[in-house]
């Protein structure tokens, strides 16, 4: 089995993602898809006036801040057009695939965290109403029902709270978390980069193998979002899946190449 | 088992048919919810400076046109908005329920009509590029799955088509399908109306029984989305469904008061 995760940034082709997904799953591949939508996200909550806030947690890592409002923005563009248009793409191509956010089902339960700290200006601040989470638990019995049933999931990153509030969470780490809970051979994170590089954004400074034992001394090199893949990765790897791959989603294939030796690999 | 369908017009109070549902769900009754978005659907177009359109067909139906712009902003509103805040009203009454759309593991399988006709100014005119269709198919294999894992099904009124394409379906007509492929007992069509009414919109006119074998003579009496209902209920009784009933949305209690007779009862 393997969790692939494709982002939601500039440059995905998610055509050529479907169309591998296809061939890989009619050769007898199990697969589960999870992905992003900050694009859209970003793009739909411009329109409707109410534009994007991302923040930084005094740890380094960026996240969105996500306020009512802004939950229900994500909501339609990330598990109503996102979601959706990749099952419909797969579906297109014979793959009997069926979109879940982590609120259907209880599929991901995960700890809000209603209140943030974040760091501005070189300030610390408190942000409130935020509706995030951190994923704590993944309902296994209803993917596998999914699968049993020949039917591939495409996971939208959205979590339920321990009182049954939506969250936004973010998507590496739930594919992390289902890779980890469902023991996933092979947990693929694809983005627009072709892996982790030491000097970004200079692509021929691809590091194309990390031990697992060593990811820890890769943090620094890590730019941005690749932070976050870096810290699923290493969660995933501590709890047992056996290789994560840092691939690129902006070619053809990319699950086959990446699954090649195109990218980084960490085991 | 009883399928409700709620719509989406003005006035409809989803908190109070989420409690409905908790409450009849934890008393053993096994409930699958269908929905609509209209008016989210509507408000989320002219936001987006698409507004929405309304076609007459020759025999007198009333239906969105979907051009593909049209189509994804309703995946927003519907799939996105409106079934996954349905989905986490329940889950916070602590009912296990998952959103899915027709789309997802091909459940609602329908017959695009990408040319339609339709009456303008008096004329028949010819309409292309659209992304509606009519259901032939229900999956109910998904759906029982489900429903033997405790999980309540909340039902976003998309279909796939033969091809696999993402199709704008009518919400009372695809849960009249689904009542009749699960040998529903109840069919209950929710709205902003108390039930078929003799002189709409003088709501002192409810008609409480309509025989199944005279329904035909009173569809004369159906106003706009009405005709639909009845056309629904029809299809329904017609293959299988015990009793089909009109009911009121913006109360408290939608679903029991339903039940109890306070609606326009077809059996």
């Amino acid at each position: 089995m393997i969790v692939v995760k494709v982002g939601g940034g500039a440059g995905i082709v998610y055509d050529a993602l479907c169309a591998d997904v296809a061939t890989l799953v009619h050769a007898g591949q199990q697969i589960i898809l999870v992905h992003g939508g900050s694009q859209e996200t970003n793009a739909l909550a411009e329109r409707l006036g109410h534009p994007p806030r991302f923040v930084t947690s005094p740890s380094g890592y960026t996240s969105r801040y996500t306020d009512r409002a802004t939950l229900e923005i994500f909501l339609m563009a990330v598990a109503g057009k996102v979601n959706k248009l990749i099952v419909e793409q797969l579906q297109r191509l014979k793959v009997n695939a069926a979109g879940l956010t982590g609120l259907d089902g209880r599929l991901l339960q995960a700890q809000r965290k209603a209140i943030i700290r974040i760091v501005e200006d070189g300030k610390q601040k408190v942000l409130r109403d935020d509706w995030t989470g951190v994923i704590e638990h993944v309902n296994t019995g209803l993917i596998q029902l999914l699968l049993h049933a020949g039917v591939l999931p495409v996971v939208a990153p959205i979590a339920a709270s321990h009182d049954g509030e939506a969250l936004n969470v973010d998507g590496d780490r739930a594919a992390a978390a289902l890779a980890t809970a469902l023991g996933a051979e092979t947990l693929l994170l694809l983005t627009n980069v072709p892996g982790l590089l030491r000097a970004f954004p200079d692509e021929s400074t691809l590091i194309r193998h990390i031990p697992r034992a060593d990811i820890e001394s890769f943090l620094p090199l890590a730019q941005g979002r690749m932070k976050k893949k870096l810290l699923g990765a290493s969660e995933a790897l501590s709890r047992g899946v056996g290789c994560v791959i840092l691939g690129d989603a902006r070619r053809a294939e990319p699950i086959s190449r990446a699954l090649a030796g195109e990218g980084t690999m960490i085991r």
